[in-house]
């Protein structure tokens, strides 16, 4: 926290953003524990989840909204690591066409598999050999509408914290929990804790509507190409199958991701449903 | 037909193929009336719905699946102009990194509103606003794997003939037909047809579950970032919700048209679910 620069930064060169504008790399992601965040919606969700930011990069010049202002302001009170730069170097290290002003570095936060809390009702979303960053962010955005648990990545080589991974959470990323693990850990933990893995296949026997999703459960999707491989599939207590019309033969992962978490949880909260359509208070309770 | 080229072309700036790398770009997609689409799946699926074929380019060099081989030998017995290129010329014409050498020029096949026919329990897509072509091909790809009708672009500016549109449809563009129309249009045309449009809103009273989408209907999509606007919500005889849980205000809109478009196909395809959870002939009768 010492190295608080007071001027305004006005190199792209300057010693103080190699390390922020090196984060858009995988290899120094990883390295550094860290990602970088850009945008109002972003640095307010990081700041309503508690995230552990270590450094506040603001361009004066391009940071105009009031409601941006407020959080730099309420950000650099706390005593965080603020940066201060010219409306062009801060497009230097943002990859939006259009920055608001604000960024900030976020701590990643992945946890074992093994540290997830079991709770009855709770459920994750799985995914192994995904490869777009787009589609991860996406179906982490929805895993945090519907209520899921955490995501879990299973020998995954896709970055949660890629920037366009980040960019399509739309903030998600600071709420949802995310799980590492391998397939052989996967198995002896849902053995132990009695959670279900409920996967898809195109040829399974059972719709997915007709599953009932009681207790624990892990919703596993495969990649973009292939879906879940026989390995996959072994490790799954039910596969289920997304009905289909013509000729048509798979979805988009992210869209068959939204498509399943829904009908879980619409089967959990059918209970909680009125007549009018509104969900009571259980639901909340529940999560 | 008859600017056969029977040998190989190595040149980048060969004549012949500067109207079809034209086709990258919006304006002369329009002006032409083409659009560009690579890879043997995407062949496959304009040959089977078939599409309009202009002309075929292959790359010996790299085409070398025996299913891309075949393709490519019965679009040139059936007369369709063939160009022949090297690997590099190939390359420099798709934009996929790991091209398959062979590509197609095909016509675009918009149509207005008016020819739509209007079928008891036909439905449709509309959208309004939509930003990214790649959201569009994706939903595009939805509505074929759960027998929409088509999709409605209402006053649209995103290009369902984007390279990115046409790459997230998977070839589902080739089957789903697409029309256009304006708001002023879209409200002319569900009056005298009986059609009711049915919106999303974060504001809206009725469940989406909750409500019954009978007789022929429009989902309506708005934009990724604002949904659906007042002018268009006004449009619409229904607004639904779709629930979310915690700080989660949105899922991502070809995710949500997910979500939407399943609900009204399970609630239609209902009847013809047996016990086995397989579908009795009913559905593909319907379509």
């Amino acid at each position: 926290m010492s190295s608080q620069h007071s001027g305004l930064i006005t190199s792209r060169n300057h010693t103080l953003l190699r390390p922020i504008r090196s984060l858009h790399r995988r290899d120094e992601r990883d390295r550094a524990g860290l990602f970088f965040a850009e945008g109002i919606r972003f640095v307010a969700q990081a700041m309503e989840a508690r995230s552990r930011i270590q450094t506040l990069l603001i361009a004066p010049e391009l940071l105009t909204h009031p409601v941006g202002k407020k959080l730099a302001h309420r950000l650099e009170r706390s005593g965080i690591r603020t940066l201060r730069v010219s409306a062009e170097v801060f497009h230097s290290v943002a990859l939006t066409d259009n920055p608001q002003g604000i960024g900030i570095v976020v701590c990643q936060r992945k946890e074992a598999l093994s540290s997830a809390k079991i709770d009855p009702g709770a459920y994750w979303l799985a995914v192994r050999h995904l490869q777009s960053a787009g589609n991860l962010g996406t179906i982490l955005r929805t895993c945090d509408a519907a209520g899921a648990a955490g995501l879990i990545l299973v020998d995954s080589d896709v970055d949660p914290y890629d920037p366009s991974a980040v960019r399509a959470t739309m903030g998600a990323l600071f709420r949802q929990r995310i799980y590492t693990t391998t397939a052989r850990e996967l198995a002896r933990w849902k053995s132990l804790h009695g959670v279900q893995i409920v996967g898809t296949s195109p040829m399974a026997d059972v719709d997915y509507q007709q599953h009932r999703y009681v207790g624990s459960t892990v919703l596993f999707l495969g990649s973009e190409r292939r879906g879940l491989g026989p390995h996959e599939q072994a490790l799954c207590d039910t596969l289920v199958r997304i009905p289909m019309v013509g000729s048509s033969d798979s979805l988009n992962v992210a869209v068959a991701a939204g498509v399943l978490v829904y009908e879980l949880f619409n089967q959990r909260r059918a209970p909680a449903l009125d007549r009018g359509g509104r969900l009571s208070g259980c639901l909340a309770a529940e999560r």
